[in-house]
């Protein structure tokens, strides 16, 4: 087996696996309970928040615990009232673009939705050829309403980094104006880091975020664990209430060798980060070189283990499936997008052909590989293009002919 | 370590941690993702959220896969716009008062807090002198206001055993008399069958509910995984929204060796249902035989594994410290409750003296324990109550001749 997308989902790594057996059989107490053992439980939760926390440049206290990267998301919106607006790019993964559309949006739900939901005002910015926030859309789409503005540190289809720094710049000159006029509005940076995290060096402060939101699944970590960054002075309402866990924003028993898990997972991220970037860029280019009849889709600031190519003309879906034939498993976009079959709404927004876009394949490289399977993937994925191109020829032609 | 807090928390059990394992680091597939393995573990967890369903008499389409109880219990709430009215009783956890209240009640949240929860209408119904629903009382608050009732099938700090199919009757009648009257608005009973489905056989249309939480961490599965059994004429609205999992309810990436795991535990409790009854009723005897100079709490039909018992005139606080250093384990409370340092609004509302509540311990038996624990803890726990009441005996005399 290849499996070349890592960033549909990762394996738990020995390490977290490690970390997290005691806390399965032995410590399983409720940190909320009152007796000693609960409590060193409860520390150790306590202590491995700190970690996560401590790999963005942040404090245990600083983070909400959550079942993921999509509840994470949930929380942070909820700073927005129905007055309020939310800037977010038209390439955000659908956990941020679903909530801008204000939930439920196709009307499933009826009723009840529409009676639960805050119904915020939300504007899309667009995003230039390369996948990156258009800063002059963002500027003219900023008024006084909005409170947030949500961009993903990179873009979950096309690994692009996005130049967070300066829409940070950009939102410090808006507060800075609106203090000078004296507008009450605050307004937030959120940005979905789960891709990141694994892969660069997040620093809430650097970066200028108020939220940020990570995914253990992401970098190794189990599932169903996540977590959300918000500074001090951002005031979040719970999105789910009870026993007044994680400072009452998020109630329900702490899913103790979830955030174990994925502390230790987060440390071997780090611990490895530099040369696991070394190691995917290089089997990168081994890609770049040995594929052939490509188009490169991602280009410019890119993580180190995503590539996306297109092979026009051919059918990225039919592709998936020859390839998962040779056991080499690739994706053609979100893996949530992909089940429900709908077209890429990123590669539509970076202004791909309809062509191009059908032919799309997202690689992502992580530690399930190694440099043999990268040159193996190269030779099958070239065979297997070659073999569907002379097929969709040969059918062409008969086309043609009868 | 003799563990006797098994409503707090329970060690996941050998067959769920062999479940898992494999869906960890071999089968870690996102299960949205469109190659073979992915759509393999898509069914898998299909057919674990069968497993679950099937053990309360429902399919896997009716359940909404949580991260746990509390989650399920706020999805359950969504039913209800801002002119309905919820009913559930004083005794109910903190998940679903907290949530009846509108949660965030002590207003430290604020405005996003205000702006973002539905304010629904809420009375609380009274219990009897055992902690069962007093019927009498949710008759008289009944109204055509009313849109959700929502009672424990088993209380967590009493285990009393509600008569649930007495209030669905109720139910069931309210909803043929508003249909007779043309009134429109619908009626949902909702318990949280937490505590209970570990040693009940529980089934939602004997039972007559319309939703029903679950919670894996309870039953010697995982922590973080839970479910919200709805049924079809049931209109939620989504909690999170993003990829569109769970029928839109609930998104994220699916938890897939949690929902494994909890299905394997389910499977276990099933299959021992009646045997772990039996021993838990024996071993409640032994202690009921065993102790000495308690107050029997939770009188009444309860929970094989709970025992509520009182030294009126010591504090338990201090007897669980005691104890503590003998390790035993055991409660005066809900863990969530007890961690906040608050009386047991449980214990008030059954009309316990101020005496009877300060001295009351929780002991909740599980699969940690066997017959040779309890006979130690029984005499364990005497010899602690007796030297306690020598040194408050001691401390009063001093008291009266200093």
């Amino acid at each position: 087996m290849i499996y070349l997308d890592h960033a549909a989902a990762t394996p738990v790594c020995e390490a977290a696996l490690t970390a997290m057996k005691p806390y399965l059989r032995e410590k399983f107490f409720n940190p909320s309970a009152a007796y000693l053992p609960a409590k060193e439980v409860s520390r150790e939760y306590e202590e491995a928040k700190g970690v996560i926390a401590h790999a963005i440049g942040a404090r245990a206290g600083d983070l909400v615990m959550t079942a993921g990267a999509t509840e994470a998301n949930n929380l942070a919106f909820t700073v927005l009232g129905s007055n309020d607006k939310v800037l977010v790019l038209t390439t955000e993964h659908d956990s941020v673009r679903q909530l801008a559309l204000g939930g439920g949006s196709d009307g499933e739900f009826g009723d009840a939705d529409r009676q639960n939901r805050t119904r915020f005002l939300h504007e899309f910015i667009e995003v230039d050829e390369m996948g990156r926030v258009r800063l002059d859309d963002l500027q003219a789409k900023m008024d006084d309403s909005v409170k947030l503005v949500s961009v993903a540190l990179v873009n979950n289809e096309l690994g692009t980094i996005q130049p967070l720094a300066e829409v940070a710049e950009i939102i410090r000159k808006v507060r800075y104006d609106r203090m000078r006029r004296g507008v009450k509005q605050p307004i937030y940076l959120h940005t979905d880091a789960s891709q990141a995290i694994n892969l660069m060096n997040v620093n809430v402060a650097r970066l200028g975020v108020d939220l940020l939101t990570m995914n253990a699944a992401k970098v190794y970590g189990p599932k169903g664990v996540g977590a959300l960054y918000a500074g001090h002075e951002v005031h979040l309402a719970p999105i789910s209430v009870g026993g007044g866990q994680e400072r009452g924003l998020r109630a329900g028993t702490e899913n103790v060798p979830g955030v174990i898990g994925f502390a230790a997972a987060m440390n071997e991220a780090k611990e490895h980060l530099n040369g696991n970037r070394k190691k995917y860029a290089k089997w990168k280019m081994i890609l770049l070189n040995n594929l052939r009849d490509y188009e490169l889709i991602n280009k410019g600031k890119t993580l180190d283990n995503f590539l996306v190519v297109s092979f026009p003309g051919l059918d990225a879906e039919r592709l998936i499936y020859l390839l998962e034939e040779r056991e080499v498993y690739v994706a053609t976009g979100a893996a949530c997008a992909a089940s429900k079959g709908e077209r890429s709404h990123v590669l539509t927004a970076i202004h791909l052909s309809a062509r191009e876009i059908a032919g799309s394949l997202r690689i992502t490289l992580g530690e399930t590989n190694n440099e043999t399977q990268i040159l193996a993937a190269a030779e099958i994925i070239n065979e297997v293009v070659m073999a569907e191109r002379q097929r969709v020829k040969a059918s062409y032609l008969e086309g043609k002919n009868g």
